[in-house]
């Protein structure tokens, strides 16, 4: 039972397809491994079992009609709690929204569900998504399972343990400053962030805003690609999709990418980057050149990037959240309130002055990848920490700030616009996984897909399960 | 000679590549027209003869070598003089910028370049591109050739007036609150906004800002198509850029548009609209229905869109010009200076107000636009006016605030991000132009070329010339 929890999704959905297995005994062996190893992690806080198998057993009949099957048919699926899914609670990780149940599926859900998953519960995030540390008053914090002690990171941290842990082969995500690729690297799984407007949101406040996307986690990048064949592709509710059908991003992922141009970055221009993570990263610079790239050190000029983040992100927290801080103050944690205050405070020309220089930045950027196919660096500065910690503090003795400034080598990307994954690298000297960034030109979110694939077949670090299993 | 100046431009290319015309000969002609009629009606503000004798004697050579030749091989065109013009003055109609010369091309300038377009100058504009209305400090108003004594609209007023009289075939343009649609309407020309992101948009300080577009102004669909595909497909160095190559818009348009489903909005739920405006458009609501369409009368809800577009502008005013308002307060007009303070006074908090009201306004538009293929209603409220009155005050008895409050017809319709064109529809009594606007659903830029194709074969208005001609 648990060898099917640790099949890729590719597989379980082939199987399922060709009657070699069937979606009951898929889900059984899901809903059986969740029971087992969801309560010393608790990844997954809202379970569904009766609805998942009732799915399952629809599932089996359509195969058994000969119905057209969708690409993920049959499979376990388990979504984020930020994303409404219709007639199951949706908290975003706080107490107000305990009760919340929506009226309607997001996108993504749709597109899942359409696609044939099926849907066994909701993965825990940080209260409303900040920060990247997965813990909140209402199920408290998910664990690493590599390391019971150490965060899974987040937001989407839930996703990534259930990942992990075999309790799902596939999971939706979204990330504003890191939140697909962080938890991803600090649990040994794949989180791609795409290009925005790659995977259509909705429900959205705000949707011109570029930085905010949805993606898909998977244990294996094929599997992330399979998984975002399905929620990629335009949808008149979201103004800023892409026109592409997902079908681009069915596997097989095996095109060449021998002589594509990498920028290998230390620490995106000077960031800290904790010595135990860069040991990782430098021993993989050789997997790349193997795979036939030529990899340079370059580091972009990020000028502005951290007044870009900081400045519209807390813009974008005041925009959603600014009403409840008036009521509800006593229920929201300090990292959120202060993010919202932070916003209350901007002005108009401060926001000018923050698109100005991201627009520099955009061009300073775009010339430089002109020169290079990819950009690789670290996902996080840090391995996994103390799950009683709420945020890194300091780096190799630089002091951070905010609860945010930790996770530059992730938000400064997402300010990029750029696509850009997360893939199992290796391991520190504890056994702490550490995963390398790849990120791609404009809309290359194919491009970065490959050559994800490429380095996960020589690396293979992807493969290590956690030792609880 | 002055036929050949009301020849199309995808005719005159056909002609110059066959050999059957040389580019000089279309370069004199165009020349000559200019020398001509501009005078009277000051269109064309900065005139390069000498550099665009040289390039169509080139382009004959490559025409005799047999070169690959561009869609607009050997092809007058003027550039707005709010687009950069490597080497060319660009004043964007300020006399801050009287001696300005950029050392780089905008893209678009760039992309008609490669495929063959000849630039022969810089139309008018009004200063900073600001109001419907094209006069500014420098060079003066730009004068209606169906009317002398009447406005061509604006900002881009030099481009509709130049292609009007024959001055040139083609030209480009840019379009926040009409600028593309308003001139077009008010000078019996096209004018094509496109999606955000269809026309690659740099330089630019607000990067992933999607209201301010560049589009194509030609006299017929057809050659607007025609400059689209020249102009058309993505650059990284433009964020927002949609993925199309530009040749999906290469002509000809004839896809079959009967059975589309048309909403007819009189006035976009409530707008005053001038009488006369009314009757040329409803006079011409049997000719979609000829085409084959389903035409019924239908509203959007539009509720918010006012505050979304005043605050939002305001906000790109402020960032685009704020700092020149610091300086150079007595050099520009008291238009710009307003909506600069505007912006100025802009909390970040109200911008996020105006983010979700955006978002809860595209959230309708695109239920209602789930039921219609298109949108049709009038480019403008009213028709051309005074030439002296910079901005219209009042409509049927209703007081106009500000100089923006007139063109709420095309400027709510960027705020809805959908593709929108203004073709030649009829004239009023007075024998002043109106123009018809028709809005097609997300991205289907092509498929408001085409129903404004069949439009413009039934209705043939736009072939009615100025009679200075």
């Amino acid at each position: 039972m648990t060898d099917l929890c640790f099949r890729t999704a590719a597989d379980l959905a082939r199987l399922i397809a060709a009657r070699e297995i069937s979606a009951v005994e898929v889900m059984e062996a899901h809903l059986a491994r969740i029971e087992e190893v969801n309560p010393a992690v608790n990844a997954i806080v809202t379970l569904v079992p009766d609805a998942a198998r009732r799915g399952a057993e629809a599932a089996d009949a359509a195969v058994a009609r000969g119905d057209a099957l969708g690409p993920l048919h049959g499979l376990p699926v388990a979504h984020k709690d930020l994303t409404w899914t219709k007639g199951i609670r949706t908290t975003f990780g706080s107490p107000l929204f305990e009760r919340f149940v929506p009226d309607a599926d997001a996108i993504v859900v749709e597109r899942l569900r359409a696609a044939g998953a099926i849907t066994v519960g909701k993965t825990n995030v940080p209260e409303f998504g900040a920060g990247s540390q997965t813990f909140n008053a209402l199920f408290g914090a998910t664990r690493n399972p590599y390391d019971l002690t150490k965060t899974c990171g987040g937001s989407s941290g839930g996703a990534a343990v259930a990942l992990a842990t075999g309790m799902v082969p596939v999971a939706d995500g979204n990330d504003l400053g890191g939140s697909l690729r962080n938890p991803a690297g600090f649990c040994n799984v794949v989180g791609f962030r795409p290009s925005p407007g790659r995977v259509p949101n909705w429900p959205n406040l705000a949707h011109w805003f570029p930085m905010a996307v949805q993606g898909p986690l998977a244990r294996t990048v094929t599997d992330a690609a399979l998984l975002l064949s399905a929620m990629a592709g335009p949808d008149p509710r979201a103004p800023i999709s892409l026109s592409e059908p997902g079908t681009v991003f069915r596997p097989p992922l095996d095109a060449d990418v021998a002589g594509k141009a990498v920028a290998w970055s230390r620490d995106l221009g000077g960031l800290p980057v904790d010595p135990r993570v860069t040991a990782v990263i430098e021993a993989e610079r050789g997997t790349f050149e193997r795979i036939g790239c030529t990899v340079e050190d370059a580091e972009p000029n990020m000028d502005g990037a951290d007044e870009v983040f900081q400045v519209w992100r807390a813009w974008y927290f005041e925009l959603y959240y600014g009403e409840l801080l008036a009521k509800h103050r006593d229920a929201m944690k300090d990292t959120v309130v202060w993010n919202i205050e932070e916003g209350r405070r901007l002005t108009g020309p401060q926001l000018g002055a923050a698109a100005r220089a991201w627009s520099a930045l955009l061009d300073r950027v775009s010339r430089f990848m002109a020169r290079y196919d990819y950009l690789v660096l670290p996902v996080s500065q840090v391995p996994p920490f103390d799950v009683d910690q709420p945020y890194v503090t300091e780096i190799n003795g630089v002091r951070m700030d905010t609860y945010l400034d930790w996770m530059r080598s992730c938000a400064w990307i997402s300010v990029l616009g750029l696509p850009a994954i997360s893939v199992p690298c290796g391991f520190t000297e504890e056994g702490l996984p550490v995963g390398v960034q790849i990120v791609g030109r404009q809309h290359d979110d194919l491009g970065v897909l490959r050559l994800a694939c490429a380095f996960e077949q020589l690396n293979r670090a992807g493969e290590r399960r956690p030792a609880s299993r």
